[in-house]
């Protein structure tokens, strides 16, 4: 492995891919309207961390630098579902935020039925991409299939429909570890089995440990700093229900589990995949 | 061929496949609102036209009878996908229907949010279903495929955004035309085509002309008895632009044409595909 550090490997692969990402939908998308909005979303300025993430794993695999524009698509169908559950998460009688990452957000720039048809269309086309992926017919089925039971109803739409359902409730740790693990871990474990799949791989229960533990790091990480700024004080979020000092402690566990179980794994090269834990120790 | 005409065919395939449909979501959606705001809408007592078509293909082509259970998987997923799209349809921002079929659409009985889940939960559901079917990976992929082009921004989706921001305007009948055929047409046809995938035809030119005909038939009868019963009187439809009787008119033209196209089909039994066409003059 020449590239050592995710943040090396990002700012390497990055251009290129979001090129791709903009050129693709682009030329496919011809109804004007249903393009702007799609593209307003996917250009927003994501750090584009599960494509990032599937591609490092895939790379960490084996796969050539030079090669991985063959993955892109499926990086990229990664990234559209991603995208559309922002913007339905957004949406009034979800969690109703009129800003994302400093614009907009998709239903306040274009109105709440474009915006419910443009993250139909981004979840949509993402199974084309796979589909149209030039990788073998197994590998393709496997990405159609990992992704459509995480980011679907056994998965990320399950921890929605918990998360807008159960505002009012207080959630029990056990309750809550589901709802996080199902609305945002599963997409990233997706986007790791995903990498590993689509290399060649057979599913190895560490990788899915880590990918499990970093997606829900992911999360803590997320509602400690927005704990710092004051923010979500009403939510179920671990800082609000076993304090700040505990959560901590939590996603340090995580990290450190997430670290060992990288370091059991034998056929991946672990240099990138122990670097992106750094993320969490900003 | 046993079964010549499509009214029995359904008769004889509907139980079963209603049974797998409601057996297969109870059994694999655990979040209990999402599961009901699901099953609400797909046991809404549709008539089950696109995946009946499906199999009806699937059937034509050779598949026996005894086997057809085997396509339920991919045929559910089409319904799936058409179950979403009227939940979608009928929030307050698109269509803004408060029935459907007769019972409350699926936000007025759950809300706007979980809606948007529901819908977004069968989307993804489809997908899964096609992944999981028992047939070769090569006729999943061509499902997927086919699916995610006609249901996707590259169709349905784009129809639905056409609609809803081209209300206030007048269409022109070729504007009208692609509006239906994205909106309507694209499904319908992903279901013929991916019938006779999944029984081990290439695509077939007749077929695609048959299933563009219907498609767009259906949707000028549906704008027709709507005529009749004072509805739309508002809206882009054919029987508001060119008036009622050429709507016929056009129509007739497009089940003649329909049939016609099937008549030069050689690898197909045309007992069911010619008995469908029968709806049309109902």
């Amino acid at each position: 492995m020449e590239i050592k550090k995710f943040s090396d490997f990002c700012e390497q692969v990055l251009p290129d891919f979001n090129k791709f990402l903009d050129d693709r939908l682009k030329s496919e998308i011809k109804q004007t309207t249903l393009r702007d909005a799609m593209l307003y979303s996917l250009d927003a300025g994501g750090k584009r961390v599960r494509p990032m993430l599937f591609l490092a794993v895939a790379y960490s695999s084996g796969v050539r630098f030079e090669d991985l524009s063959k993955y892109f698509d499926i990086a990229g169908a990664i990234e559209l579902v991603h995208t559309y559950s922002l913007i339905h998460d957004d949406l009034p009688e979800m969690d109703n935020s009129d800003y994302r990452r400093g614009k907009l957000s998709n239903h306040k720039q274009f109105g709440v039925g474009p915006a419910v048809l443009a993250g139909d269309g981004l979840l949509t086309q993402a199974f084309y991409w796979i589909a149209k992926s030039s990788l073998d017919t197994d590998k393709r089925m496997a990405a159609v299939r990992i992704l459509s039971h995480n980011a679907g109803p056994m998965g990320m739409v399950a921890g929605q429909m918990t998360d807008i359902t159960m505002e009012d409730k207080l959630l029990s740790e056990d309750e809550l570890t589901t709802l996080h693990k199902q609305k945002t871990a599963d997409l990233i474990t997706a986007a790791v089995t995903t990498g590993a799949f689509c290399a060649g791989h057979e599913l190895s229960t560490n990788l899915v440990q880590y990918a499990n533990d970093i997606g829900l790091a992911f999360q803590l990480k997320d509602d400690l700093n927005d704990a710092d700024d004051g923010e979500d004080a009403d939510k179920n979020t671990f800082p609000n229900l076993i304090g700040k000092k505990a959560t901590e402690e939590k996603l340090n566990n995580l990290v450190k589990d997430a670290f060992n179980a990288v370091l059991k794994e034998e056929e991946f090269d672990k240099n990138l995949l122990v670097s992106f834990l750094d993320y969490f120790k900003e």
